[in-house]
C-alpha cells in the first residue's frame, strides 16, 4: 500500500500532531462543481455512482480543484437497501424514492443479505480506481447511511417532513424495528470491512436523521446499531467518523461509542463541545454551508471564529456542518480551504 | 371580562402553585379530530382561518373532545404576510406557498404595513366569538410566526429543504434582511397587541424555523426581533410563550428575552433544561408527537418520564414537542390528557 504524502487528516482524526487543521467537505464532489455537472449531464446519478470509472472520476475533482485534503468516494448511502431488493429512483426535485419501501413483515423477509464483495462490486471497484489514481496524494474517506437513517428511507420510501410511518413502526412494533435494525447493522458492518480492505483510509457513518429522535430513543434505535458496527470493524486503525445531524443531546454518548471522530453541525459551538468530550474523540464541522454565500471577508470571519473556538491543539477536522449547497460558487470554498490552511497554523505551533 | 373557570394553565406559565401540571398540544384544532374533518370536508382551511364563526367552532372542538386545559385559536402563521400582500396557497400535500415571494427590495417596498384591526379583523372577530362561546371555560392562546420564520416562508416562497435563499439572503444581505425582520416584527407587535386587546389570555410566538441557524445566527436575525415584540406587548400581564424549535442552544437566551414560557421539543430532557434556566421561565412541552402511535401503555410510559424529569413545583405545562400528526387516534390524545392530569398531583401537592 502506497504511504499517505498528505495525512494530516488521519493524523487529525487520531488526535496527533499536525503543522495545520485539516479541511474537507461534504458533498464536496458534487453539483456546485460546473466540472461535475459536465459528466452528471452525461449521465444520470445511480449510473455515475455505479460506473467506477465515473465515480472515481468525481471524487478526485475536488482534490485537484480545491486542495482538500481528504477525498470521499463519491456514492449514495441508498446503494444498500437497493442491493438488498429495493428498487432506487432518484427523481429531480424530489430526490430518492423507493418504489417498493418496507411495510410489513414479508417485505422484509423478501430482502436479500447482501455480499458486499459481489452485490456492491461496483464500489469497491470505484475505491480500487481511486486509490490508483490518488497514488497517495490524499487519503480516500468511505461511507455508509447509518442503520436508522437508512431505516427511515426504507420505511417512508423518500425523504419525509414528519417521518410518520417510521416512528409509527418504533413505538407500536419496536421488536419489528430492531429486527431490521439489526439486519442493516450486519449489512454495513460487512460493507464497511470490505471497503477498509479495498483500501479506503477512513470511514464515515452518516446518521442524517438521528436528530429526529428523543434521546432515549436514539441510544435505543440509531446509537446501539453504531456502536454495534464500530465494534465489528475488523483493522481498528482506520479512523472511523460518526455525523449524527441534530443530536446534539447525544454528544457524549457518541463520544463513548468507539468512534475516532464526531461530526458537528453548525448549530453547536465547537469549543462547548470540546469541553464536553474532553480528550474522548476529535471534532468535525461546523461551519454551515450557507456561510459560502457571503462576501469573502464574512466566509474568513465565520471560518475563524471556529477555529478560533477549538483552540490550541490536534483533533479538529474542518468541515461544512452538512453537505456543500448545489449553488455555492466554487472559488468561495477553494477560498475557504486556503484560508483554514493558512490561518489554523498558529494553533498548532508547539506541537511540531 | 369573565372569570376563568380553569385557570391553571395561566397560573402555570406564571410559576404559581397549581393542583395539578396543566395540558395543551399544538395543533390540537386539527385533522387527527374526525369532527374537524367533516368541517374541513366542506371549506379549503384559508376559509376556514377567514370565518370567524368556523374557526372558533373548531378551536373549541377540543375543549369537550379532549379535556384540554387551554383553547388556542384556529389560524396560520402566514395569515400575516398573506395581509402584507403575498398571495397565498394552500397545496395539498405539499403545504403553504407563496405565489410572489419577496426576492429583491421592490418586492419589500410593496408590501402593505398591516392594521391589524382592518387587515386582519376576521383573526380578531374569531377571538370574540371564541370567547363567548368558551364562557372563561379554559383560556383561549393567540398566536403568531416569529419575524424569522415568517422571513423564511416569504423568501423561499413555501416550505423548504435547505433554507438556500433566505441564508443566502442574511449571509449576502444581511442590512436588507434585518430591514424585513423590523417590519415584521412591528407588524406581529401590532398584531399581538390587537389579539390581547380583543381578549386572549396568552399569546405564544411559534419560531418554527429557528433551529437551523448556528447560534450566533439565532440571536442576530431571530432572537433580536422577538425581544422587540415581547418589549413592545402592551398589557403586560398575559403570559407570552416561545416556542423556537430545534434551537436547543439558545435556550438560556430565550429564557432572558422577557418570554414566560419555553416551549420545547423532544429532543430535551425537560428536566436538564430546568436546571439550566432556574427560575426564570416556565416550561413547555415535550412528548415526541409520535408517541401517540404507540400503545396506551408506552404513551402512560413517556408521559410520566417527562412529569417525573420536571419533578416538583409549578411551571411546567405539558405539551407535545411539535404538532400533532394528522393521523393520530384522537382517544390516544384524550388518554394522555387524562393521565397527565391525574399523574402530575403527586409533583404539586406541597404547593397548595
Amino acid at each position: 500500500m502506497k504511504i499517505l504524502k498528505n495525512d494530516i487528516f488521519i493524523k487529525a482524526c487520531k488526535r496527533k500532531p499536525v503543522e495545520r487543521t485539516p479541511i474537507w467537505v461534504m458533498r464536496q464532489a458534487g453539483r456546485y462543481l460546473p466540472e461535475y455537472r459536465e459528466i452528471r449531464k452525461k449521465y444520470d446519478f445511480l449510473t455515475m455512482c455505479k460506473t467506477p470509472e465515473l465515480a472515481s472520476e468525481v471524487t478526485i475533482q475536488p482534490v485537484n480543484l480545491i486542495n482538500i485534503d481528504a477525498a470521499i468516494l463519491f456514492s449514495d448511502i441508498l446503494v444498500i437497501p437497493e442491493a438488498m431488493g429495493l428498487e432506487l429512483k432518484i427523481l429531480e426535485n424530489k430526490g430518492p424514492v423507493f418504489l417498493n419501501p418496507v411495510r410489513d413483515k414479508n417485505d422484509f423477509l423478501n430482502l436479500k443479505k447482501i455480499n458486499p464483495f459481489k452485490d456492491l462490486k461496483y464500489v469497491l471497484d470505484s475505491i480500487t480506481i481511486t486509490k490508483n489514481i490518488l497514488n497517495g496524494e490524499v487519503p480516500l474517506i468511505g461511507f455508509s447511511g447509518s442503520p436508522w437513517t437508512l431505516l427511515t428511507y426504507m420505511i417512508e420510501g423518500g425523504s419525509s417532513k414528519n417521518f410518520g410511518k417510521v416512528k409509527k413502526l418504533i413505538y407500536d412494533e419496536p421488536d419489528f424495528a430492531h429486527l431490521i435494525l439489526d439486519f442493516l447493522a450486519d449489512a454495513v458492518t460487512d460493507y464497511l470491512n470490505a471497503k477498509i480492505e479495498t483500501g479506503v483510509d477512513a470511514v464515515q457513518i452518516f446518521d442524517t436523521w438521528g436528530g429526529i429522535l428523543s434521546p432515549d430513543m436514539f441510544n435505543e434505535f440509531s446509537l446501539n446499531y453504531i456502536k454495534k458496527i464500530i465494534s465489528g470493524i475488523k483493522i481498528k486503525d482506520k479512523p472511523v467518523i460518526v455525523f449524527s445531524k441534530g443530536a446534539y443531546f447525544a454528544l457524549e454518548n457518541i463520544a463513548e461509542s468507539g468512534a475516532d471522530v464526531i461530526g458537528l453541525d453548525w448549530t453547536s459551538d465547537i469549543g462547548n463541545v470540546r469541553k464536553r468530550i474532553g480528550e474522548k474523540a476529535a471534532l468535525q464541522g461546523n461551519l454551515d454551508p450557507a456561510v459560502l454565500y457571503a462576501s469573502i471577508d464574512k466566509i474568513r470571519k465565520e471560518a475563524s471564529k471556529i477555529i478560533d473556538s477549538f483552540g490550541y491543539g490536534s483533533g479538529h477536522i474542518f468541515n461544512l456542518g452538512h453537505g456543500i449547497h448545489p449553488d455555492t460558487n466554487p472559488d468561495n470554498l477553494k477560498e475557504l480551504v486556503r484560508f483554514v490552511k493558512q490561518y489554523s497554523v498558529k494553533y498548532h505551533k508547539s506541537e511540531n
